[in-house]
């Protein structure tokens, strides 16, 4: 059998540890590619093309949305930011399972385009914890963490258009239930139709 | 967080290893309870009420019928079997994931009724791995084996209607991908929706 790669999308709220979990996950399985997203704003010290984003000028992100060559994209702060559809696609045909973290509209954006999308949805145990996490980072002053609470109440109103969650309790095992959770959504029947029918035949072959 | 069972039903070709797949991961996980049929055949030597089968009269069992005490049944070579809601739900309530080892029409019809009900089908790594099981049992002729083939048949034409599959080729890999596969089910939002409730509400609480 084949093995497909599964397109997953991982929200949460901000704080919840989304991109601790990722880098745990990716880090310790080799199944996973992490999207990499294009954006037009100026590389800060450090970052490299092509890892922490593809920098692009303005008229090649255009030209990107012009050939529909993004997934989704958004435009914040004067600049733009999207998921390149072609690093995504050639992971998938590697059969890597690949992993968008985004906020929540883009998220809906992908799962309106492509409906067979994973959509995952990290929880905090509880909102207290949300908040002492918030607070630990210590470069975010009372009002920017209470910027971000509204906003995670907004985006609680959409969590039903998830389709599983994981709660951030314990770090190791929440990259293992994730794991789990994702290796187990390839035993799909939906994914496997190709593989039931190879089964069908054979059985009428004996038959 | 509360944990509510998950309603399993397991279907498969006949010789791909239900039986023992179901053994294995009872014995392995004490998170889960095998629905126990009730039927109004003769008990057989070293049967006991409430092990193999729950064992009730005719009278008994149109009883069950009546008062809708069934979650499902039919009749076979001029008796009953069916399965009790009253031990499913018990176990349900208890938190354990209850597993319903039925044909295919039966499971269809609990489908119908629960369309919560997880449905999973195992598959065998090929047909030809599937004859030699059958073949292996030694108490079938070949008679016998033609008969379930054309039945297996018969039955790939609705595996579309279950949602996972399980390719049963080595035994102890099929019970930790089952398990895995069963326990990431209590991660899906729509069982989840109370949880997710509390966590909007102290976030507005906090704000």
């Amino acid at each position: 059998m084949e093995r497909k790669g599964i397109l997953i999308v991982v929200s949460g709220y901000s704080g919840v540890g989304k991109g601790t979990l990722m880098k745990a996950l990716t880090a310790r399985y080799d199944t996973y590619a992490l999207s990499i997203s294009a954006t037009t704003r100026e590389p800060r010290e450090g970052e490299q093309d092509g890892r922490e984003y593809f920098f692009r000028t303005k008229d090649e992100f255009e030209e990107l949305i012009a050939k529909d060559r993004l997934i989704e994209y958004a435009s914040y702060c004067g600049n733009y930011y999207g998921t390149p559809k072609d690093y995504v696609e050639e992971q998938l045909k590697q059969g890597r399972d690949v992993i968008l973290e985004i906020e929540q509209q883009g998220a809906l954006k992908v799962k309106a385009k492509m409906p067979d999308v994973l959509m995952l949805f990290v929880m905090p145990p509880d909102a207290e914890t949300l908040v002492q996490r918030l607070r630990g980072r210590e470069t975010e002053s009372e009002d920017v963490i209470r910027e971000r609470l509204t906003q995670a109440v907004e985006e609680s109103k959409y969590v039903d258009r998830y389709d599983y969650m994981i709660v951030n309790e314990d770090l190791d095992r929440a990259v293992e239930e994730l794991h789990h959770l994702i290796e187990s959504q390839h035993n799909r029947i939906s994914r496997n139709l190709d593989f039931a029918k190879q089964i069908q035949q054979e059985l009428m072959d004996l038959t």
